[in-house]
């Protein structure tokens, strides 16, 4: 089709989207608030924009050109933020080094993405001096140190972050370029095989930062991200760049408190005396939060928090409600930003009372502006949004991950018929919550449709003698897959055919099909684990194999 | 310099910034909210989505096809925003037809636009069928009418709205293409020439609605927009789009009011019985507002309103103050799409009385996110935000118009050293706060420097035997030009010396320099006005040279 096309992009006034514009509206005016690092280190934005700036001249100054790759291997730090401007701002890309990797994962990934210079914390020298021979391309190291002296290393450093920070010149003309230029990438580990790196442009982190204040400016009818704000992030800074928000809170010009290394009594304590306002964090670091001892005395009635990376319990949705923390969802993944969709409380939500909240709460949310999400089936054909159809997440959206980093056919599986493929498996309700399931390996095909494990899992535990229980697909040669189940029975009265009865209720409340109910229920005295404690379902179906 | 570029734009999963996605989420899931045409003709986001699909087969019955403009001559309506969405949509161009503009300059811009149907409401048939045959493009009409029945006409019509609707078909899949596509044009009038077409594509508008929500989510700390919102425009939908303000309600699917024509009781009646919280509208119309009869009736304490094409008079904003009216200003034009700032409470602001917070809400604002605004001496280059300082508002943006509709070479005068250059004389505070000082061609240029002619009017205004003031620049030798007041005198006793010594106060208190205090100041019984009441500079400048 033959639409009216605009000048073309060379006209002077072009207006590429850069991760520059970002810091605009805090170098246009004085701002009250500013970047706090762990106990109490303060920098105004004024000052935050200054080392930005000596930043940029100091990466320029060791050899760093644009299409480069600058590394960071640190904690939650104003220098971390520091980073996620200067970095892309000179053209360059930034890597940020998921520090949990192995070391062999972690070398694999800097050789991989070409990392020229690495700025890294001394509480990672010894590792990185016992790898720092295997790295190919990397060819500077700048130290990060909390006290005032350099740490002693033999790596071939530049120097001390602070130190070149002072030397470098504090003015920087920042350049316009292509929008499409790549500003960051880091590695997601499946569970087989080398980690894959995403990466996302200028473009796609400036409209994700827009989009992220659209969804989180307001929570259940009162403002939520503002400069009013007082952020705290509790997702690490490597991990999908904190799920972006620290690009929003600088835009807004929010009070921001980087924590540094995640201890839970410090951060308890930060929450307390910084007042912080709004942090996101998965659910596992809540629980530690609020075990900790410095949780006991602290007032936690003005703290929001989205919960992501799983699902939100619903027996800690009832302790944030107990504690007047205002708690919700966020869902998203690596390759999509993270941002998807976010729960939403509209007005009909905000009148039930906080028990009946907790369902709109703890599901994945609604799509946030311009993302389309949709539920496909094993035919990849679009499933109705009714709240019981089941099919796999597939998204649409200005920031989804092109690709993986010079892997461009692994992207090929990633992008299927032109929708970004999450491997989830939920439910899309008429109210457009989108509520996850399961995953997809887990999901169980049996007659052409699915069956969520989890789901199955979770009817067979409402029975009072059972003490918990795996569900697994077994291959069929009528049926393709059959649900399998393992059960830990609380006493020796429980039977496969008492199990089936109870399951029989569900069908008749319409939950679930006849054909859902397993054939085969074994009682069994264990259940294997991973060694993070999960249900290890591979193995399980290796053993029934 | 050479950045690493994403993969190019052809693959499957690349995602233009298209007015389509703006319908997304009202797609997605039901809304409690909907569309009011006047006395409450009410419908549904759904019902609202279907129109836009049938209006979109409609138009592609008529021949309309993707480059093809489409004109609409109406009152606020519906029908206009469904225009808003389906012509651009389809790939058409929208051409919102300025209907007070003169008989003359309406035919030249739809021919100039290169109109192929027009969608025309009744009220205008008269005006419409004294001049179709002098429009050379247009072939098709559709009536727009109130009641039942097609309104009679000699025009060769299509058909009445309504009815065409109905016999479309319901379903419509809206193409991807260039998100750089031209969407909409309307055309400004200056005071000499014939009126220019300022043109926004997709991506410009788009950005400019996610910029919207941002800026507009919230204002003095509560929430102002979002889908609990209660929208009603008080600027005509033909004028930049009512400020682009129906794109981003509808995105958040508030409730949404289109008054039709506009009758100030009627407005006001509808703002009570419709409970709205949110309009936007120029000083005049505000006014007309508060004087009708039915405001006697109404509270306006839940109504918040964004005043924009004028500055916001104090007393106004006093007005505002006592009736519980949450009153704040934007700036644009026409060629900015129109948002570049808007007036942002921070805390600090927000602790002052009332009385107080007068001089921050009647400022242009602060910059919205990604606006950069500065203000340029008359030698081109920036100068201080120290709140003195006083030179003309240029700005950069990802939605300024890129030139003027087949006239590029008119876009030069516009666009010059990559900036937009406004026509306004402001001064920029250190908060960032914009403050509009004057039209530059009402600017007097002396000695190198600008002064501002509305400053030394006030101040001359301010001496208690004034009655009124005029202040134009004359030619001058040695200084480029001199100020020259003419004076009405309140009583004989006011000698120019008299004057010249009050503005020396002025002076001394380093409100103006020396040289702002005028060698002429003449004392007049009459100052030459406008049709519409300003003060003609032009005239004066005449009959002083």
């Amino acid at each position: 089709m033959q639409t009216r096309i605009m000048p073309p992009a060379e006209e002077a006034y072009h207006f590429p989207l850069l991760i520059k514009q970002l810091l605009l509206s805090n170098q246009r005016y004085e701002r009250e608030n500013g970047i706090v690092y762990r106990d109490g280190q303060r920098f105004s934005y004024r000052e935050f924009n200054e080392r930005v700036c000596r930043l940029a001249n100091m990466l320029g100054e060791l050899g760093v050109k644009a299409g480069d790759t600058v590394a960071v291997m640190d904690w939650d730090s104003h220098r971390y933020l520091e980073c996620f401007f200067a970095v892309p701002m000179i053209g360059a890309v930034l890597h940020t080094v998921n520090i949990r990797l192995s070391a062999e994962q972690m070398v694999y990934t800097m050789n991989h993405a070409e990392d020229k210079v690495v700025l890294v914390h001394e509480d990672f020298l010894p590792l990185a001096e016992g790898f720092s021979n295997e790295l190919t391309t990397v060819d500077n190291w700048i130290l990060l140190s909390e006290g005032d002296t350099a740490p002693a290393t033999r790596l071939p450093a530049a120097g001390e972050y602070e130190a070149l920070l002072r030397a470098a010149d504090s003015h920087y003309d920042f350049p316009d370029f292509d929008e499409n230029s790549i500003a960051t990438t880091f590695y997601t580990s499946g569970t087989t095989g080398n980690p894959k790196g995403v990466f996302f442009s200028h473009r796609q982190l400036v409209l994700h930062t827009l989009n992220m204040i659209s969804a989180l400016t307001t929570i259940n009818g009162k403002p939520l991200l503002s400069n009013d704000t007082v952020y705290m992030p509790v997702t690490p800074m490597f991990h999908v760049h904190a799920w972006g928000i620290p690009y929003a809170a600088t835009m807004l010009g929010a009070q921001q408190i980087y924590p540094g290394r995640y201890e839970p009594d410090r951060l308890v304590r930060t929450i307390r005396e910084e007042g912080v306002t709004f942090s996101h964090c998965v659910p596992t670091i809540m629980q530690m939060l609020l075990h900790s001892e410095e949780a006991k005395k602290t007032d936690f009635s003005k703290w929001n928090l989205m919960i992501g990376g799983s699902a939100l319990p619903e027996g800690l949705a009832r302790t944030a409600a107990d504690l007047g923390i205002e708690i919700f969802s966020g869902y998203g993944m690596s390759e999509t930003c993270p941002l998807m969709s976010t729960t939403r409380l509209d007005r009909n939500v905000r009148t039930l009372d906080s028990e009946q909240q907790i369902a709109y709460r703890k599901k994945a949310g609604v799509p946030t502006n311009l993302v389309d999400i949709q539920i496909w089936g094993p035919d990849g054909k679009p499933l109705p949004h009714d709240g019981v159809a089941t099919g796999e997440v597939v998204t649409r959206g200005p920031w989804m991950t092109q690709s993986y980093l010079n892997e461009p056919e692994k992207g090929n599986e990633l992008w299927q018929g032109g929708w970004l493929h999450t491997g989830d498996v939920a439910a899309i309700h008429p109210d457009g919550y989108v509520e996850i399931r399961d995953r997809i390996k887990d999901v169980i095909k049996t007659g052409g449709e699915w069956l969520s494990s989890l789901e199955l899992e979770s009817l067979i535990s409402s029975h009072p003698d059972v003490d918990s229980v795996a569900v697994v697909g077994v291959p069929d040669e009528r049926w393709d897959e059959r649900p399998h189940a393992l059960v830990i029975a609380r006493n020796d009265e429980l039977t496969a055919d008492i199990l089936k009865l109870h399951l029989l209720q569900y069908v008749k409340s319409g939950h679930i099909n006849k054909w859902a109910i397993p054939e085969q229920i074994d009682f069994v005295d264990d259940i294997p684990k991973t060694s993070v404690g999960k249900i290890d379902k591979k193995r399980i179906r290796a053993q029934l194999a």
